[in-house]
């Protein structure tokens, strides 16, 4: 199996109101050395399948699809080989 | 000035709803393959300081207390050194 990590983060051009808050937050915790945030998100998505160039393709396209809004958002990812059985035993432990 | 890039991810134990939906949505789109998603978040945390390991200290502490919730998610992070000058230009670049 493949899993794809993605991480999804917003144009530098794009003002982040979630960032400009949790940077507020932590000026009020006392931490006053925090001179910017910027949220995005970190996906994982796990492909059943050995293809590794396939797999590429599509991620690719679910990013400009899905997953990442292009107008504002730049996506980049990696794809790494992962053990099977590990995923397994986390996904069906109820089985 | 210090960049800290902060992963926070839920636990495995924890479902992830909104990665299932992103899941089933994916599997809409004709991507059978998809096994598994999981959604997280990746933040940056910019610090007007040169003194690593306090920076260490301030951001381990931020994503106990604030970043993170600690029943549900594990958080990691890793800091590198930026340059002042593009930070600045991207932020006050409507001055």
């Amino acid at each position: 199996m493949l899993k794809a990590i993605i991480f999804i983060t917003l144009k530098e051009s794009v003002l982040d109101p979630q960032g400009v808050a949790v940077k507020n937050s932590l000026h009020t915790m006392g931490y006053q050395t925090v001179a910017d945030v910027r949220i995005g998100k970190r996906l994982e998505v796990v492909l059943d399948t050995m293809d590794l160039q396939k797999a590429e393709e599509d991620i690719r396209i679910m990013c400009e699809k899905l997953l990442s809004n292009p107008v504002m958002e730049n996506f980049t990812f990696e794809i790494e080989e992962v053990d099977e059985s590990a995923i397994c035993s986390s996904n069906l432990s109820g089985i």
